[in-house]
């Protein structure tokens, strides 16, 4: 045992991953408080902020009093006792997943293949995130397990579709989260909440028993409060799984040859505000560009003029809304527990529209893939403000353009990573995201840990959270 | 210039291309001797065989006085001098690609990428080969260009829908051929022809300027005299493509652990009769395998119960008429060059399928990959007929199984390769299907190169076709 004084109850809840593991492993801190400082800011918290909707503090404790015996005895997990969140479309063994929807969900028979190496790496389950109805959707509101608020400003969003895992992370309610990635569901709510985010190359991690939106877009995402989090995550997470169809054996050990240090080939867009970026969030990247100004390498414009940002994100929807009346067919037909109008609204869409509309949507995606593979021919990395507007309120209109900047990392299979870049003039967080080109994911969040030194703009924690 | 007696015409039309390449490399014989052998029986035998729609003699003599001058200065392609033919699906630049359909078709812009590589090493391409209207069938029985005829037998059919291209190999009208496969359409016509042909792994050879039938199932594929043929025609043709948004680093470099010569693990199917193998296509193939006992390693009893062949079949084929209804859009609506009522009918059947069906079919696909793999992780090549049946009468009843073998290779992206097997009571040829893992194309077509030469089953050249 370390004679070091004991680390306070809320810096072990706003401390990285990586610092956590590190006072675990010199004894400074035992799974079990960690485990009952984080119930016991669930329980003050959780009620107002609504980040999660399934939770078994039962099992909790018993998790990490098994890691602590594993301690006893010499045995360390790379997780061991740290306490984690996950979304509510992951199957848990045992637990319902409902997916946003109504309803008593589904009893899970086996875990998501994430979460059996979670467990196998000796993490602590938390329990399960808030989303979107079904995920279709970047706002957390959902009608029926309410919505969730972002930590840093109560009645605004936390982002979507998931903002229960953001917001539990910004929030010190969970060190790390998983949740998933279809068009920027987890970057999206990362860049709102002030927290890091990885969206990995498509088929690095296996996203069996995943919920699907849509298996050609969707990954497995990764939230923590520091970059090397989520390599850590990424290392434990990421491999060949043989039963999920999209599963690729490793290609980020395989990844290109390494970026030559001081000739970064940077690519930055010409026309963000005709993107629909705003103002506000435009002027906090400049000046996070300007900060970065020597560690940008040679600039490059990149011409998105031909990307037709309406078309793709209609593609991608398609995709979704399509798989979605197979995926919950039982749930539409559930009269019981009703999905919401809304909900209804967006797949009759995809009800009136043929397989031959599927296929041209699906050539979209190929068009948008040779795109990102023509573009990473010409750069590195391609950097973006993360969405086009920061958090808004929860009760006023929703933006169109949210996913606008993650979506293409999503056609293209790319991975993504979200840093905080700054602070907006309301006082809000806005994220920066580094898109790569795929097998690049150790690369980029190298790149991102240094940039986000550089930077230092990961917000304060969010007190007013304790008060809520 | 070599002093041996030279080779008899009918021995360069039914040499392999090994042989041909061996007889150019020590001067045996001259690229424009073998042009004009060539062109001279297709002059002779085409206009009855039928296995051309598009010849141009002379571009054809041009490149192969372009090969023998290279040849004079001592600069020699890995193909130089070699007819090659290609199916009417592939774009050669300048020419009409027409894909079966009637009408002007388009006049391509730019080479494929199969005929880049072709011309960058040497070969002389004949002309375009004939082809079920939008690679939409298994018989090459074209309503706008007439059937092609089988070298073996006339009035039967040749498969498809690479059907001229395999009789234009089986009757020594080229050295080899290219052609596609989506559910088996190089490896059926081979079958029925009595050739080679290997379908690679999915990525493995660049589809770009190849008319797309359904994306997700397309392959280009192989035909040639002789099994070490294939493996020359893929070591050209293999290779990343950033064109192409399903081409891939080369896996089969990558290939999984090399089998263990007398471990091989063969998988069998237990219910050939089940699966509609017609009892003289059993009887070949439970020949064959009694003649490969001692190569055929350990056997095992294959379970696919499961597969459900007509669910999947219905799926390949949804997912290829969906995207035609696009691919052949302009063609559809062309009243003055109508496409036939069947073609129409079968796309008519994809417009009255929804999204949500489109998004089914290509869940059945994952669900068929899925399969696969678990498979080739218990047996490291499965071995079937490549066709339930033999070439059948062109006037007759079309069987619905032709491509039930065959298909599963194209669900899971698997590579596969059919020699021939022996010959049916009735005197004609049927193959022998391998399939292998992703990426295991090289050891595959290995392993077929053994069982060949133990099987020796090749038909000998059909001399009828001089007399057609």
């Amino acid at each position: 045992m370390s004679s070091l004084p004991p680390i306070a109850d809320i810096d072990l809840r706003r401390a990285t991953l990586c610092q956590i593991l590190h006072w675990l492993a010199s004894g400074r801190v035992q799974p079990s408080r960690l485990a009952a400082v984080y119930l016991d800011a669930i329980d003050r918290i959780n009620p107002r902020l609504n980040a999660y909707v399934g939770l078994s503090p039962a099992l909790m404790l018993e998790q990490a009093q098994g890691a602590e015996r594993r301690r006893r005895g010499g045995v360390i997990g790379r997780l061991d006792g740290v306490p984690i969140a996950l979304k509510d479309n992951f199957d848990i063994a045992g637990w319902a997943t409902r997916s946003g929807l109504p309803g008593p969900g589904r009893s899970a028979e086996h875990d998501a293949h994430v979460v059996g190496r979670l467990r196998a790496s000796g993490a602590v389950l938390i329990g399960k995130t808030n989303m979107d109805e079904g995920a279709l959707g970047a706002v957390t509101n959902n009608p029926h397990f309410g919505p969730t608020h972002n930590p840093h400003r109560h009645g605004y969003t936390a982002g979507g579709s998931s903002g229960g895992a953001a917001a539990a992370v910004a929030a010190g309610l969970a060190v790390a989260a998983i949740g998933s990635d279809s068009l920027g569901s987890i970057r999206i709510p990362a860049s709102y909440c002030g927290v890091f985010a990885l969206k990995p190359t498509q088929g690095e991690i296996s996203a069996r028993g995943m919920t699907p939106a849509a298996r050609r877009l969707d990954t497995v995402g990764l939230l923590a409060r520091g970059v090397d989090d989520l390599t850590v995550l990424l290392q434990v997470l990421a491999g060949y799984d043989a039963e999920d169809p999209r599963s690729r054996h490793r290609r980020v050990a395989l990844s290109p040859p390494d970026w030559e240090p001081g000739k970064l080939r940077c690519g930055v867009l010409p026309n963000l505000p005709v993107l629909g970026v705003q103002q506000d969030v435009l002027d906090v990247f400049e000046a996070a560009l300007a900060k970065l100004n020597g560690e940008l390498g040679e600039r490059r414009i990149v011409d998105f003029e031909d990307w037709h940002f309406p078309r793709s994100r209609r593609a991608g929807f398609l995709l979704m809304e399509a798989e979605m009346l197979g995926t919950f067919a039982a749930q539409l037909a559930d009269t019981e527990h009703p999905v919401s109008p809304q909900f209804h609204r967006l797949l009759d869409y995809a009800t009136r529209k043929t397989a031959a509309d599927y296929a041209e949507a699906d050539r979209v995606l190929d068009a948008a893939a040779l795109k990102m593979r023509r573009l990473f021919a010409q750069i590195d990395v391609l950097v973006t403000p993360t969405t086009p507007q920061g958090a808004f309120p929860l009760d006023g209109p929703v933006p169109d353009t949210q996913g606008d900047l993650t979506s293409f990392a999503n056609l293209a299979g790319c991975p993504a990573v979200s840093i905080p870049m700054g602070t907006l003039p309301n006082g809000l967080p806005i994220g920066m995201q580094l898109v790569g080109a795929r097998g690049s994911d150790l690369r980029l969040l190298e790149l991102a840990a240094v940039w986000s030194a550089t930077l230092d703009a990961a917000p304060e924690y969010p007190v007013g959270c304790d008060d809520l």
